[in-house]
Parts: C-alpha cells; sequence; structure tokens
C-alpha cells in the first residue's frame, strides 16, 4: 500500500480580476494539477492557467465540492480549491479542514486572498480604518435573532459594520430591515456605502447616508459599509478617523 | 502654470514577504519612482524594486509621512505609500485622504491588501468564517471605555473577536483586561488562537482557550482571535462552523 502524500491549496483569489490575486496565491495554481470551484471563480482565473483540470460544482454544493477535492487529492493530485475574496471569511477553509478529518493524509494549506471587506474599503475610501464588525445578512445557515443581536451590539457600540450577502430574491427587505434595527444606535444621517462587482467589470460605488441606505435597493454582489460615529464624507469618498482623541 | 497631474498609489503589501502582496500591488511599486513607508516596511520590499528611491520614516510619524509622500507627488513624482497588511485596517489610507484634501490636484489610489485578520485566520485554520469583530487594543488615538463597551458588545452577540495590538510595552495587562471584560459573556473554554510574525520568519501560531489566552504574554507582532460560542479545535487548529443550524 502506497501512503499519498497530496496536498489541497485552499486559495482565496481576491476579489475580482487576476491581478488582485497575491503571488503565493498564484504560485499556488501554478503548482496544481487540479483546480476546484464556483463556476463563476473558476471562469475568472481559467485563461490564466494553461494546461490544469478544473472542475466545477454550482452555488449551494459546497460539501460536493470539498468531498471533490479530496477525493482527486485522494487520487494523488495537487488540488487548489478557489474562493472569491479570502477562503477564510465566509469562505471554504472551514469546511475543507472540516472534512479534511476524513482524508487525514491529506495535507490543507490555507492561502488568504483580500476579501470584498477590503477590496470595497479601498474602492470607497478608507471606511473600516477603525474597529469594524462583519456581518453577513444571509439566514440560511443563522437564525435571523443572532444577526439581529449582531447587528444592535454592532451598532450601539460604534463599530464600522460591513453587511456582506445584503440581499437576494428570497431577502429583499433585509438591508431595511438592517438599517431600521442599525437606526437604534446609529444616527440617520451616518455615512455610508455601498460597492458592487468590487474588483471586476462594472464596478461601482455609491457614498450615501444611513437613512438613504435604508431605502437603496441592492443586489447580492454588494458589499455594504455603515460608518461609526465619526466616519465623514471627503470628496465623494467615505473616510473613518483613525481614533476618537484627535490626531 | 503647469497643472501637474500627479498619482500616489496607497498599497498595502500583505502580512509579511513580498509573495503575500497582490500582483496589482506589486505593479503599482514597478510603477513608482518613490516609494515612501515606515521603515521596517520599506525593508521587506527594497530588494524587489530596485532604481526607487525609498523614503522612510519612523513609527508614530504618520502625519509627517503623508505630507512627505504628497510633496513627492508635488515635484512630479509618482509616489507609494506603502502599509503592512491592507492600508485601510488601521493603516495610511485615511489619513492620505484627509491630507490629501490640501493637494487637490494629486490623486489617490488605494490598493488593497491582504490585512494581519486573514493572513493571521489562515495560519490558524479557519477562525473567521463567520460574523466577526475587529478590534484595536490601543487606547493611543481612542478612549479605553470605547474599547471596553466594543469587547463587551461584541462578545454579548458571539462574534469572533480579532485583536490587533494586543499589547504594548506601555499596555501590558491591555489583553488579561480584554480577557476578563470577554468573559463576562463567552465561556472560559472558547476556543482561541495567537499568530505571531504572520506571513515572515518566526511565523508561529498557538490555539488555546478564552482563559489560558488571559494569561499569555504577546508582543506587538502577535494578532489574537477570540473563538464564537461554535468555534472548535481541529487537529491542532482553530475552526469556525458556516452557521448555526446543520451545514
Amino acid at each position: 500500500m502506497w501512503i499519498l502524500d497530496n496536498k489541497i491549496y485552499v486559495v482565496g483569489i481576491g476579489p475580482g480580476a487576476y491581478e488582485q490575486m497575491t503571488m503565493r496565491a498564484a504560485e499556488a495554481l501554478r503548482r496544481c494539477d487540479v483546480i476546484v470551484g464556483y463556476t463563476v471563480y473558476v471562469e475568472l482565473v481559467k485563461e490564466h492557467f494553461a494546461n490544469k483540470r478544473f472542475l466545477t460544482t454550482p452555488m449551494k454544493k459546497e460539501i460536493e465540492r470539498c468531498r471533490l477535492a479530496f477525493e482527486e487529492a485522494n487520487k494523488g493530485y495537487t488540488v487548489a480549491m478557489i474562493c472569491s475574496g479570502d477562503a477564510g471569511v465566509y469562505g471554504m477553509s472551514g469546511l475543507m479542514l472540516e472534512i479534511g478529518q476524513e482524508y487525514p493524509h491529506v495535507e490543507v494549506e490555507v492561502i488568504p486572498g483580500v476579501t470584498a471587506a477590503n477590496g470595497g474599503a479601498a474602492v470607497l475610501g478608507a471606511p473600516l480604518i477603525h474597529d469594524f464588525a462583519v456581518i453577513s445578512l444571509s439566514d440560511l445557515l443563522t437564525p435571523w435573532e443572532k444577526i439581529e443581536k449582531r447587528l444592535l451590539c454592532a451598532s450601539e457600540a460604534d463599530f464600522v459594520i460591513c453587511l456582506y450577502n445584503p440581499s437576494s430574491k428570497k431577502r429583499h427587505d433585509y438591508l431595511q430591515k438592517a438599517c431600521d434595527l442599525m437606526m437604534r444606535s446609529k444616527d440617520p444621517d451616518t455615512v455610508c456605502g455601498t460597492v458592487s462587482n468590487i474588483g471586476r467589470e462594472g464596478e461601482t460605488f455609491r457614498v450615501m447616508t444611513l437613512k438613504e441606505l435604508r431605502d437603496t435597493g441592492v443586489d447580492m454582489f454588494t458589499t455594504v459599509y455603515i460608518g461609526n460615529s465619526q466616519t465623514k464624507m471627503l470628496n465623494g469618498k467615505m473616510v473613518t478617523p483613525r481614533g476618537y482623541i484627535h490626531g
């Protein structure tokens, strides 16, 4: 019996275009035989990596996607599981390490990437300069009460808040509900921003107040930022100061 | 009179080694005449960029460093201001946009990088898979009461918490104080982790409980992670599940 000593890289490819990937991530993809991922992300990198086998699974098939990666590693291939942004923020690295328990001879290495929070922040200006909270509005795997509590507590403590998954077909009013909750502690004039298609074609951003955000429609490709009490609009950009004391 | 149309890139170089930079960040540095930064970060990139002028200022001289960058741009040079991690997380992008108000003819472009939270998370496993809060324990520009409130609220709402600047010479007991505050809501057995020298020589990580973390000494090169109620230790790694509902 052979002991195969194979490896899976779980790679965050950054928020969009190939150039937003780290050099370390690109090197890991070059070393692979097989690249596994959600169809959309595989399309983003495909042209840059010749002679690879690409395996895709649709959205919501995350567990199957992980098993597919481990099965390929089991056959002796070096595998990359790619995720948009960072694999460790609402990404696949956790599930890969969990399922990896069943494949103890496969080494899993997580390679970080620029997550949407940071990619979008750079587009908007500098909203996340001070303490911030990242909250997903998706209640697929999290009870809404838990999300609600986080929105309330993060607002009460004057965190800058970054929202992932602010909307979907089934959850078209969640951002509105979230804004109402945050306005219990945050001023309706708090500076907010949205960024869509971060690092991709059609990238756009908007800066507005919290009460305007409440009535703004967003899609699932949008990341939303709610400032803290010090956040201001500067030349159309969203900027949070470094602190509360002068400096 | 000429209208100079010059540019400053504010570049996050990632958590450590050159390879942790995005390709876009490296391209921006190649396009520059002058690279400005804190001495330590300039040393990290220097060897990879020949024929550049490097200007450094020591720590705590951030405002002077920004002015230095704008003055160089004013002279007609293309300038990069580099920051470790992401320029938008406790970094220089905010201050650059603020001081940029005085230099309206200089274009400022922020290029995101992998911040310590994500870089360290990849080393530890997958601690930030679900909603998280990032809090700096430095009270240089933030009243301690504000930091205290954030620690309490984030714990109460069961966020994973990532701490920046957990210690310094003057603040050797701040992590202990923070742990005591978080233990008002979080179980003392909550899975926690620390990562030092992320992406650099001497990178190390440890996984432990919150009550063990309380009595652990950390230095200023350490990033600290406190899990949520679901975070577990898997094969010595720190892993937060994707949600609260099975899946």
